[in-house]
């Protein structure tokens, strides 16, 4: 008897995210939801991410009307999406009583499983969110951010699903946004879980395939135990996104395991996604081979063109070697934290200021607001010196506290102030989404009638890349052209 | 201690073969030699397959001339060639004489590796051969062409290594040339070998990507005991050609296995191909994503794209689904032929003829000859009828022998006529040249004094596709624009 592993497919969301920007207009992925739906998955990544922020940004969509439309055309399956914990899907710590009600609003729209993460891996930013959830009745999973760098060791991992667990989740996602996990981590970090967590505790392995060799690490964390991976239909896949469903499925073969998965509907929505994909090149990622070198440098493809655009606008692009060099050394001062959005960029931002200006003679907002705690608590200890730097600038103190327990409630003011807005249409769910994206959303509640526009169909709707004049920013994504290996992409910066 | 796995790098040869129809010159190569030299691999394959052909059809570039240049650029690494049998780089079985010319010219002039083929694994196609590379002391390989089908099992195939060991090959090479050889096959293969061929049987795997599975494949095929693996540097790999060498390598970290790679040497050659590819644009490969439908057809896709090519051109575009039906029929009939140069064109030719004038009504003098043993034998019975309509039709018999012993020595006839061409520079080597390619010999010896042609320098200098206006044409590579999940693919169909 073959064990059965669960496939969650992330063509609705990361996929697309991944490789066009975020890009896709509901219409376009509305024909494949009977096909996935029928194939079999555990559930269907289509919701959270950047999508919330490209429907009213580029997309003039209503992202609760999307999940409603989703979870209408996937009566079967379970609906997913990807929270960012305390900052739910925007920029910046929410209070708790914000974060409770957009978990509220968000289950009873339709979603089933939200995957919890915090780019600092501080438990306690994941903590309001996952209680709401439960609360909800929904499914729960706590997300260990998957890095690598001198103080991340499996047991440490390991500790902290230990703390997920605690926490009471329903599951445990490793995330592997940049494709560091190789094979044998892969199978020692599900073994370890495991052991510690108990063989029931549920582990959801996440991992996207810019490095080429994680297909081989789904392959060994299966091996030490894994019950669900994500993959993506292969007409969206690969290279900076995910691996194929297709060939998840056909690598098990005789392997003692097995998905299940009714491969003439996966084949059906491959269909469908190629005939998509044309429309959409303007936003498609070029690049599609591997990228190997970051297991070195640790740092991520994204992260790299963000600081090599900075150095051009300040023509300086010959020192991009030595902010390279820079880099492992301001993540180190600041803690180690991992290298994800928004700690990616301010890591990088810093490296960057460090190089042209000598190291810490000026700090960003957001470095000094790293090393004082208020993204929340790192993995390592801070440098001292450093730390006393950042905190003379800022004329700030340190905290140890939770983030979020230096906030107010807020729920009424952002009501008041989103009652004012030209559109608002009076629900909590446009309170929330005024909430997350302020400057966003009262421009999208003027237009929202006027109905989606399809990028896809017609490109020239776009509002074209915004101009990353500032460095420091970090507020809203930002659109690069990268030139890599002599091939230019469009690469989009912007939290998970 | 890690156990070492060596690496071929097929950068040289199959990687530009399968993504840039074997365009690429030898001074676009040449500049990255002393990086690959340097950087530790078993062996580099750089000569053979279709690049013979290629380099007197389209680059007006002496094949003798690469590989004494290429020896020259790689002293300290193995060369390695990939070589058809009885067919040597042509079209048809060549008489021994003819055969041991070759191979000892070869070794002359600087080949160190020969891996020896058959497209129907008759290992009597093999043997003058592998004989003859015996005699001059360099290192002789022996191929198993891996496909699937009802009569493929691991025993056959473990049966087939004891054969070519009992030869006395100094190498076993899997090669998986459709991408069909999934992880646990690939353990269950190499362990099988090692165990009836004992543990010191050098295993050599060799696996092209197009199928997304193979990396893992070679994970598992490592874990039983392979000893050297192909791969491609990153620039130049994926889609239907190779899995990329820094993925290999990063893959196996802690995995208790290395290759002891030198990565700043194989980063260096992947900068230098990076620049190189994109002149090769018109040639390039588009898609570049996965196909795992072959797993359920067994039609690799360049066999598919020359069927659809074949039925556009009568009109009968519409029947690509009874074709497709009818492959695995014409297989079966003619006794399960892997589906490899020129056997997939031969059986798929003959399934557009079932198709389109009625089953076996009319029959190519290719499929004749396959079912009447002209090509060798195949590893299951043929169906009696078809076969003795092919011998009413031929009017020939059926031969049991090995084809190349109906042979007459034909070197002194060969050598004549080669004699008699304009710019025919009276060496061996040049006879060879013509014996291989008579049809595009005289044309090069004529043109050859003007020097290479760099077809990414100055893509207009293509002589252009080849009409493929006789479906039951299979004497030299054909060009075809394929449209595939809406993409227009350029595919050559050429023996390997």
């Amino acid at each position: 008897m073959a064990r059965k592993v669960e496939v969650t497919d992330v063509i609705l969301r990361d996929a697309h995210q991944s490789l066009m920007a975020t890009r896709m207009a509901f219409e376009d992925m509305a024909p494949a939801c009977e096909a996935l739906d029928a194939a079999g998955y555990w559930s269907l990544e289509c919701w959270g991410g950047a999508t919330f922020d490209s429907c009213i940004r580029f997309l003039n969509e209503d992202p609760w009307v999307r999940l409603r439309e989703f979870k209408k055309l996937l009566p079967k399956t379970r609906t997913q999406m990807l929270l960012r914990g305390q900052n739910l899907l925007g920029y910046r710590h929410y209070e708790d009583g914000v974060v409770e009600r957009f978990v509220d609003k968000a289950a009873l729209n339709g979603m089933d499983v939200f995957r919890v993460f915090d780019a600092l891996n501080d438990p306690r930013n994941l903590e309001t969110a996952l209680k709401a959830v439960k609360k909800t009745g929904k499914h729960a999973q706590g997300t260990i951010c998957y890095t690598i760098s001198p103080v991340h060791t499996i047991e440490r991992f390991v500790d902290m699903a230990v703390q997920l667990q605690d926490m009471g989740v329903d599951s445990i996602c490793i995330k592997d946004m940049a494709a560091l996990l190789k094979p044998q981590p892969a199978y020692d970090l599900v073994k370890g879980i495991k052991e510690r967590c108990g063989e029931d505790m549920l582990i959801h392995v996440h991992v996207h395939a810019t490095t080429g060799v994680t297909l081989v690490s789904l392959m060994k964390a299966i091996e030490a135990g894994a019950d669900i991976v994500d993959t993506s239909v292969s007409s969206i896949a690969l290279g900076p996104g995910h691996n194929p469903t297709e060939a998840l499925v056909e690598m098990l073969e005789g392997t003692g395991y097995e998905t299940g998965l009714d491969m003439e509907k996966v084949y059906s929505a491959r269909d469908h996604f190629a005939k998509i994909r044309p429309r959409y090149k303007e936003f498609l990622t070029d690049f599609m081979g591997v990228e190997t070198e970051i297991f070195k440098s640790q740092i991520p493809g994204g992260m790299l063109s963000n600081m090599e655009s900075q150095l051009k606008q300040q023509g300086q692009g010959d020192k991009m070697k030595e902010v390279l060099e820079e880099v492992p050394r301001v993540r180190k001062d600041s803690g180690y934290p991992p290298l994800v959005t928004p700690s990616s960029q301010i890591v990088g931002t810093q490296a960057v200021f460090n190089v042209m200006m000598g190291r810490y003679q000026a700090m960003t907002g957001e470095f000094q607001d790293l090393m004082l705690g208020y993204y929340g608590e790192t993995i390592a200890e801070k440098d001292p010196e450093v730390l006393k730097k950042a905190q003379d600038a800022a004329k700030k103190d340190v905290i140890t506290c939770r983030p979020a327990d230096l906030l107010k409630p807020e729920w009424d003011d952002l009501s008041a102030k989103a009652k004012d807005l030209e559109g608002f249409n009076g629900t909590d769910e446009d309170v929330l989404t005024f909430a997350m994206f302020p400057q966003v959303a009262p421009g999208f509640f003027k237009t929202r009638a006027e109905g989606p526009k399809n990028l896809g169909r017609d490109p020239s709707l776009t509002s074209g890349p915004v101009d990353p004049s500032h460095p420091g920013f970090l507020s809203q994504p930002i659109e690069y052209q990268v030139t890599l290996n002599g091939k230019t992409s469009r690469v989009t910066v912007a939290p998970q």
